[in-house]
């Protein structure tokens, strides 16, 4: 059996934490028709949830236009639990977007309840993040509390302080996404999640290690306690993605 | 691309410590004609070496009876590498075996030229362990120098030190197996592989942690140096081997 969560997340009736962690397929698109028709292709997988990274859709500015594709997407994808993400690019998003403009939206489809998860970066600073958090609060989204490092893995003890964080400052959910240069760094975050999971933080947890080294982490994280994994469906949204089918083909020789 | 060995060994043309990982399935019979017929039944699965466990052999204590079945056996397997190894209780086997017989039946193995390694624990002292390196020197076979700890994992550093100890003793690999009790406990067999293969050691090196825990080291410890993993063909050698099967479809993921 795998490390699990100690408090679950029920969203939708489909539980985040327990027995089998979620694969979660990015939708990465420019427009609405693309967005619905890559949301279409992907749900042929039976995902266990989706993630709409809202950075790369081009009109992410136009409060209403993201709200219409929101409603669109929600149609299309039925039950399954949606994630919305817009990162900026220092975050590793893909494009620019000015900090009273990226707040508009995410208040938005928050209030919408489209969505059931927001990501937002933990280095965001207390201020916006608990002006979030309360957004979801009022509107029942659950809030992923994130620290993405595209450069380099941090030492084991910095990563479980940024899990740690997370929780304290509201998270539902605490993600740690990290860079490594070598299988010694996979180790690192591995074993940061485990002392994370079983001595700190009762929460769902999303680790991982990106880039080729990392993928083990995305087949295997689940073991050490992470909840979530990001797979390819159609598109990728991060460096070392797996296709969910190799992912699940892993699985059947591990305990979930 | 995963840790490799930065010393290979070349067994009848196949290389152990290369970009993949070797797959041993074990052999595991009571008498001749039922070793024969596993050993037809796991050709089917093209491994890349052989173990003959002879402790489960009812006869291992006549040498000739031993010959007579290895003859057969390599006649059957053609150019597989065949590992020998003949554990006594302590070390995990199947049955008590006197230590003069035991020395008997494997310097005729080795002097038969018809396996290629010999495995023996370190445990057996260096009295015995340099007699075996010299008749394996004297036949052309390879020394594994192994470490079995059935009821729990040591100590990071106490691995390393068996890895280490291993190479200093003649071993031509070094091998680790050990129980966990907890996921934490498989990171720390990962761990003191990485840190012997990046640090100490150059000889191809044999890790895993065994029981349901440790089947992710059975999958993916190649990522992190260890050059061979044994795998179910027919029948199980010891507790939480995969099928052959599993591993490979997992490996369709992984960078070997």
């Amino acid at each position: 059996m795998r490390l699990q969560s100690k408090k679950t997340l029920t969203i939708r009736n489909k539980t985040l934490g327990g027995p089998t962690p979620w694969i979660c397929l990015p939708l990465v698109a420019e427009d609405g028709d693309s967005l619905l028709q890559q949301a279409k292709e992907v749900l042929a997988y039976t995902p266990d949830a989706l993630e709409w990274r809202a950075d790369k859709f081009e009109a992410v500015r136009d409060t209403g236009a993201v709200l219409d594709a929101l409603n669109h997407l929600r149609e299309a994808i039925g039950d399954i639990p949606l994630i919305f993400t817009c990162r900026i690019i220092e975050e590793g998003g893909f494009q620019e977007i000015a900090e009273n403009e990226r707040i508009a939206v995410m208040d938005a489809v928050i209030a919408s309840g489209k969505a059931d998860f927001i990501d937002t970066e933990i280095s965001n600073g207390a201020a916006m993040i608990a002006a979030v958090k309360q957004a979801c609060v009022n509107a029942g989204a659950k809030l992923i509390l994130s620290y993405h490092n595209f450069e380099e893995t941090p030492a084991e003890s910095f990563i479980v302080g940024k899990l740690s964080e997370a929780a304290k400052l509201g998270g539902d959910v605490a993600k740690v996404a990290v860079m490594p240069k070598d299988y010694g760094d996979v180790l690192t975050l591995l074993s940061a999640t485990y002392k994370a999971r079983t001595e700190l933080l009762d929460i769902p947890i999303i680790t991982l290690s990106m880039g080729g080294e990392g993928g083990i982490t995305r087949i295997a994280g689940g073991l050490f306690g992470s909840d979530l994994t990001f797979a390819i469906g159609k598109a990728s949204s991060a460096p070392g993605q797996i296709p969910i089918g190799d992912i699940r083909k892993a699985w059947e020789a591990l305990p979930f």
